[in-house]
This record gives C-alpha cells, structure tokens and sequence, in this order.
C-alpha cells in the first residue's frame, strides 16, 4: 500500500517557457511527463487490447465516470475489484468527473456527437446556455437524462466523488460545470463559481472517501480540480488561483478547444497555479499543435479521443500530414503509412492491406489505423519530452510542425518563440 | 524453395475407424492433423491478428477466393507478394474455390445470408434448382453478379485456378458445382458430373502454372478435388472414386451441412478416397460434433467460420454447452468464460468484462469471445489428435459430448461407437 495518493517530481525546466519534464507516480505506477494519456472511455481502448496500448507506450488511459455509470454500473467495477482488474490493465489510471458529457448531452444526443469528444458541435442557439433540454443544473447538481435510456439521473460533487472512488482510479476530477464556448460571461461566471464550490465540495468528499480506503488498508486516490473561464483572462486567473490555493493533487484545464487558444487561455492558468502539481489538459491532442503548444505552456498531461476516433474513419497521421488511408490511390501502395513511424503496424503492413481491411469493414483495420494514431501522437509527446531534456524543444518543434502543417501553414504556432 | 507442393505423412491409425494422425507438410510450414483451419475470408481472421490466431493454436487459415477477387483484388494480392506476405501470416493458407460463395449468391445476396458461411437457408422454391438468378452455370462456367457492386462476372476453372495462384496460397480448391440440399437426385447428379469435367480441368490449368511456379523458383501451390453427390451414396462414391483416380494433392468434402450427415456422407467417401492424400470437410466445425465424428469418419482438416460468427453475437462455447454472454445474469459473473479453458481471453477476463464490451459495441469484445471460441474449436481438435495417438479417442468423444450436449442429446452421436 502506498501511503501517499500521488507524487510530481519536476526533473527539467525549459527556460523562457513553462514547460517542464517529470514524473507522475500512483499507486498502479509512474507517468514520465508529459505524456499524452490513452482514451479508454468505457474502460478499453477503442478498438485495442491492453498489451497493445502498452505496445504502443501508453503509461495510462482515462476512463469516462458518465459512461461507467450508465453501463456497467460503478456496482459492478467494485465488486470486480476496481476499475484496474475489471480491464486488466495495472498501469495509472484516470476518470474524468462526466461532467463534460453531462453539459455536452444537450447538444450531442440529438445530433449523433460522440459524446466522449471534447469538441462540440451543437448550434449556436443551443450553445449559448450550458444547460439544454435534457440538462437542468442548480447550485446543488444537475439532473439530467441517461443517453442510453432516457432515465433521469442527478450528480453533485459528492455524488461525483462516490461514483469514482468506486470506479478505483488512480487520478480523479473533480465535477465542474462546463459552458459553451459560445456562452456569454456572465453565464461563464456563473459557471465558474459553481464550479469552484464543488471543487471544494468534491475534495472534502474525496478526503472523507480517502480515510475510508485507510482504515481498509487500500491504496489512496487522487483529486484534480478543474480549471474553467472560458477565454477569459480574469476568469481563468481567477479560477486558477482559487483551486490552486486547495490542496488539491494536480489540475485539469477544461473548456479549451483550439490550438490557437493554448499561448493565452493555458498560460493565464499555469502561470497562476502553483508550479509543483501536475496539470493536465482535458480533451486537446487531436492536433499535433495542441501537443507542442500545451506543454511550451505549462501542461504535463493530455488527453483526447480524436485520434483513435479519427483513424477509425480511415484519417491517419503521418509526418508530412493527414492522409486518408481509404482514398483508392492507397489500394496497391505497399509502403507502411509512415516509413519513419516505429508502430507495429507500420513495421508489419502496408498502407494497402489498411486500406483494404477499412474498405471490407474488418474491425483489424480499426486496430491497425487505432494503434498508428495513437502510436504518433503519444511518441510525439515522448519526444517533446526528451527534447526538454536535452533542451531541443524549439528545433524539435519548428522541424515537426513545418513539416506537418507546412511552413506557412505552421507559422502561427511559432509566433510567440 | 520446395520442390514438392505438399506432402502427407501419416502417423497413426484409430483401429475400427477411418481416423488418423498426420502431417500436411506445406512451403509454408506443417499442419499437425487432425487440425482446425481458421477462417481468414477476406485476408484477415475476423476481429483477431495474426499473434492472437498463432498464440490461440491456428496452425492454418483459409481465405476465399470470391471475397478476395471482389475487394482487393488479386493483382493486388500478387503485387503485394502474396497472400502471406499481404495479410502477414507466414504460416500454411488454403484458398476455396469461391464456387460456394458464387452458387449461393442468389440464396444468400438478397436474405442477408454471410456467403461466407457455408449454411444455406433460402427458401425451397428457390433452393431446388442450384443456379438463381444471379448465377448462370453452364458446362464451361458460371457468371453472376458481383454482391458489392452488381457488376457481372464470370468463372470457370481455369479462371479459378489463374486467381488462386495469384493470390498465393499454398492449398488450393478446384471449381466445383454446388448443389443445395434440397435438390433433386438428377440435377445433383448433373452438377457432380459437372464437378467432374471442372475438376480435370482445374487440375490441368494448375499444373501449368506450377510449372510456370518452376521456372521463376517459386514455392508451388498444390490443389484439392472437390468431392460433391449431396446425401446419394451412389453419387459420393462415384465422385470419389473419379477424382481419387486423378492425382490431386488432397480431396476437400463439400455439401455437408448436419453432424448427422456424417456417419454415412463422409464415410462413403473416405472408404473411397486414396488413403494416403489429406482430407479437408468444407465449412463444418460449428458444432463440437462435427468435430468429433469428422475425425472418426475420416477427416484430417475442417474450417468454419461459425465459432467467430458466433462468438460475434455472444454465443460462447463451454464444456457445459454454448451460453450467450450478452445474458444479464452475466453482469455480475467474475469467472471466466469457462474456467477450464486456457485462452487469453478467460485467462485475463471475466463474463462480466466481456458482457459490458459487446453490450457497449466494443469491438475490444468481439475480439476476447472470437479467440475464446476459436481457442475452443481448435483445441478440441487438437485434443482428438492427442487422443488418437494415446488411442483414447472413444473415452474422450463420450466425456465431452455427454457434457456438451447432455447423455441424452449425445446418443446419436455414438450410434455406430
């Protein structure tokens, strides 16, 4: 048993920015950050087995509260022992609160939106109101319908807090109220608030659930509050300063969306939470930018969807791009989908048994485009490590993102350097 | 390189039966016999990679020569280095014919039937005469439709044998006719003629373009006769005696659909057949007693693709009976799938695991139940290898099929025991 529920050792800084190289350790192990941390939504990975994900050098994946709670049950991991055993997967894990997918259900659930993304599509007039239809929310919590069975169903902090802790995750977040990206700021004030009164709700309900897991000998949980503010500088320096006066075990950003918004919104809020907690940035990295900007300022951890979602759909990462591996000109192209790329399915098959598989509709060619994607994005974020480490951050950057985006197109990610 | 296409060795004999042990030794390596084939349609083993098909015991896949000439193509195949070196199995592959799929595209296209499985279920008008439709046969061919994209088609044996060597494989099927298993003994017996002609002249294109396999230092293929004469002990003994006469590498045994079929089909044949070429029972295996009374009557290869299908939909092999998984009363159930069994999938996973990931539409889920099913299948057949050589056959057939199907619903598989 380990008697602490989390440690960040800050191994290297990268001067003149906020960027910085460490170490994560939980109670299932380690996290060398930053790291981009592997979706697994419904406890899997979309698509792979769990000596795939490791394979392909995932340290941890985060799982989704929202959805464990509709199905299995949160009963159900308990009784399996945890969330760990449930997958057989033993490395760190984290749950998201569900909130997002709770405040987003409005807009998704009509629309055929994955409710598991962090980017959200519903139209203006639904947008500018966090709360939808199908989502009411109070000072207390919010009620809202089950997208599985339309049930109706209520979350709160505490309530939040429960539910992970019988999940038996590694690191945990703490249920926050999220708002459009379109909302006005006197809603995302409001919000805001709301959220910072949960927060300290769900850390002294966590703290309570912690004690239990010492009087039972069980290893210790972690709590990350959740950063909002929408584009606001104030806001955000606000929010941060607040949940980083707490003493909370690190900190998720919510409510960024583009990579363009990361030199602003991600540097108001790391340039105010306190240096030596670990920050993690919900739902970004489905662009290589969101990789180099996030950490220059100041994020440890990802996390995104995207790119397993994106190379179910055939939309496959390569050093000079995007490519479509359905597109008919890859059906007798025997070259892997990105020669530089050391993923197992770039050393064992060409770009047109891929193509072949995804045109067949054969669930390997799910596997093999899931476990390039995830394969370049997570040894991307590795290699921005290394480059903090030997202090070739900048060079590794410009050399990437001119290549992928092109020198103009990559131009504006440059613009602070 | 290897000279001779393929060997058989025999290793032991089951007195008072047709059974025995063997050795089908390929370019591609060795298939210990009696053994499961696993089902690889469209280059690729459903839902599983080709470690998962090696580490369940698959020693051999089959592909199919219809699916592959639609989607990719088998220029593509060639251009590849073929069908090993596309799809990354470097072990013995058999391709069928394709007739199956072709002569029962007309039963199977508009019903939603898998031509891929080799159980018809058209309805009897349409069943009675073998060619729809969609499918003209003639003494020199058949055309039809393709089922992707309607595009009219035409094959014949030469045609077949010119696809199978281009794809590549190191077991081929001559062209055959097939018959449904309601047709009329004079049609059966014109489309076993039929099957004659077809398979003198499959023999002959194939020995061709062995020869050109010569010339260019290629491993050559080798090539199964197809024996047809639906239930009618005339007509199979007939149909094996003919192609027995020719020297074909090994026979394959079409138009068996019921265990119960093969105490009398499949005998009348292997009584008749050479006894020293490998026997292939086309598309049995769904049932632990096709298994069984294959072996007994005779049967040194099967393939199906019922145990993946299946295990698609939740229905799981156990010693005690098939289940279905999806069952709520798994929910909560920790053990494995069958706790006697030594897969990766109930080694490392629970019922309830794999109930939450088929019930979520993880694929992650079809991949655990199709390697515990396959494992199943394919080491039962190992086992009745095993049980030849100790000469304890009987003793296991009777253990396993009273548990299986209960004292009762095994009788008639011990009719003749």
């Amino acid at each position: 048993m380990i008697s602490k529920s989390l440690e960040f050792i800050i191994e290297k800084r990268l001067d003149g920015t906020l960027a910085r190289s460490g170490l994560i350790i939980t109670p299932h192990g380690s996290i060398k950050t930053p790291a981009f941390i592997v979706g697994g939504t419904k406890a899997t990975v979309k698509t792979l087995n769990v000596e795939q994900v490791a394979q392909l050098g995932g340290q941890s994946v985060l799982a989704n509260t929202y959805h464990l709670m509709l199905r299995p049950g949160v009963d159900t991991i308990a009784l399996a022992g945890g969330i760990h055993k449930f997958m057989n997967w033993d490395r760190p894990i984290f749950t998201d609160s569900g909130g997002f997918q709770i405040f987003s259900l409005g807009m998704a659930y009509k629309k055929g939106i994955d409710v598991t993304s962090h980017s959200i599509k519903g139209d203006k007039d639904q947008a500018k109101n966090s709360s939808s239809q199908l989502v009411k929310v109070t000072d207390d919590g919010a009620s809202f319908k089950s997208h599985l069975d339309g049930n109706s169903m209520f979350m709160n902090p505490e309530i939040c807090m429960e539910l992970q802790h019988k999940i038996g995750a590694d690191i945990h977040m703490s249920f926050d109220e999220l708002t459009s990206p379109l909302a006005g700021k006197e809603y995302i004030k409001k919000a805001m608030d709301r959220t910072h009164v949960w927060a300290e709700r769900s850390l002294n309900r966590h703290r309570e659930l912690n004690n239990d897991h010492v009087s039972k000998e069980e290893y210790l949980q972690s709590l990350y509050g959740i950063v909002q503010g929408a584009r606001e500088e104030d806001l955000r320096r606000e929010s941060a300063k607040f949940l980083g006066d707490r003493d909370f075990d690190g900190y998720g950003i919510g409510g960024v969306f583009e990579p363009e918004e990361i030199p602003e919104t991600v540097r108001w809020v790391c340039e105010t939470l306190p240096e030596n907690k670990p920050r993690h940035l919900l739902g970004m990295g489905a662009q290589p930018a969101d990789l180099f900007l996030g950490v220059q300022y100041g994020i440890d951890t990802f996390d995104c969807v995207a790119p397993t979602r994106q190379a179910r759909n055939g939309a496959l990462y390569t050093y000079d791009g995007r490519i479509n591996i359905k597109n008919s000109k890859y059906q007798q192209d025997f070259s892997p989908i990105d020669s530089q790329c050391d993923c197992y399915t770039c050393k064992h098959y060409t770009r047109a048994y891929v193509n072949h598989l995804l045109r067949s509709d054969e669930t390997l060619g799910l596997t093999l485009a899931s476990i390039h994607n995830e394969r370049f994005v997570v040894s991307t974020v590795d290699l921005i490590r290394e480059s903090i480490e030997n202090g070739n951050f900048f060079n590794y950057k410009k050399q990437f993102l001119e290549r992928y985006y092109g020198v103009k197109g990559s131009e504006k990610f440059f613009e602070n350097d």
